[in-house]
């Protein structure tokens, strides 16, 4: 069943030779873009934790990509994800229900093209008002980032869902 | 229900304007300073799942204040801290329990006084003797941090149950 | 029943004066040694969880140990360890179960000889198929790390089970 998770979880028209076959990072370099990655994935996720889902979408390009295996289209553009979110905000406020998602498990490698391709896992805990928490979600993700300043911007995310697999 | 959890969730007389109104800091010195953070709380996390309460309590400033969302008063000062610490060890190890502290999407921000916000998602996993490991609770915590020669300590820890928002 | 978890949780022969009496390292240097310790750990478990056992296997010597708490007998070497997670995919295949582990609250001590001890926690999340995931195992694991050029080799691994503390 889960023979076939590997190598081809990357975004469409990607693999692992072009990953590394951009000029070599030293170490030091390589470590530093995963420690700068991961505190963006951290504000990115307490945006959204938070209920903000402008500021959760502005952390994607004007036309970035969220694709959930499984469903039948992605989420395209700043104003689409962001009403997305709302709309989640608004069903779980509705059900009594607070979510946290917990990234982990990174790993980084710059490709040629001076964009970023980043793989972690996501756990999305639920906890309902005055309930004991509990795993909604154990996923995969892929994401291309480029760079925004000093910052980055996800142009695609890819996410498996460990129960679809 | 979840929409007051954002912006308000910090320590008392605080806000994002002060957190970000310091002098400005390099990327690479605030990614540096979030990895030190960051391994600083794995070593207090350790301390308390491994019934070292003292040292745990020592990773708080003298007159440190832990306040969880829900309880009428908060702990304040090593002595307390340790005999609350203490407390909870005898009561997990009288129900054969362990408790690990996960810690994780941790932010920081320096502030113009020296201190450092830093705000993390932390989870309690629960496991009995010979039994299956559960979520025991879901939180979200700001912590002011003061420097102490090269490491931290913690002066305010506020706690937020995701079950009591 | 936990009081016994803390400092007795080292690999045989080792002991925490011996993990801090090497070289006095910057904290810079400490923190930097940490994060690349921490992507190799995420490469490791990608390769495990994405059923690339061989993968998988290379990450420890030649002789590597993997000891579990409650096992009779460690697994040793690389042909050993790439049967036993070939065994495990083959069940979980058998099962319709996706396994993924999770690795945090990581600390590094650098040894005189040259060695690092890391000590983490290691939750495994159990996702079968259209269902919902669950915690499966929480552990606390010691590794013994050598250097690889500028990557990372367990030389040994300790795996303490918390549902057997």
């Amino acid at each position: 069943m889960t023979a076939k998770v590997g190598r081809r979880f990357l975004p469409e028209g990607d693999d692992m030779t072009s990953a590394t076959s951009g000029p070599a990072l030293s170490t030091t370099d390589s470590d530093s873009l995963r420690a700068r990655i991961d505190h963006f994935y951290a504000r990115q996720m307490h945006a959204l934790d938070d209920n903000r889902p402008a500021e959760w979408a502005a952390t994607f390009t004007d036309d970035g990509v969220f694709a959930v295996k499984g469903q039948p289209e992605p989420t395209r553009g700043r104003a689409a994800l962001t009403a997305a979110a709302a709309a989640v905000r608004d069903q779980l406020a509705a059900d009594g229900v607070m979510h946290r998602h917990w990234l982990g498990m990174l790993s980084v490698d710059p490709r040629s093209d001076g964009t970023v391709l980043a793989r972690f896992y996501a756990l999305v805990i639920a906890t309902p008002r005055d309930g004991a928490p509990c795993l909604h979600r154990s996923t995969c993700c892929a994401d291309v980032l480029v760079g925004d300043g000093e910052g980055w911007l996800v142009r695609e995310r890819q996410v498996e869902r460990d129960d679809l697999i």
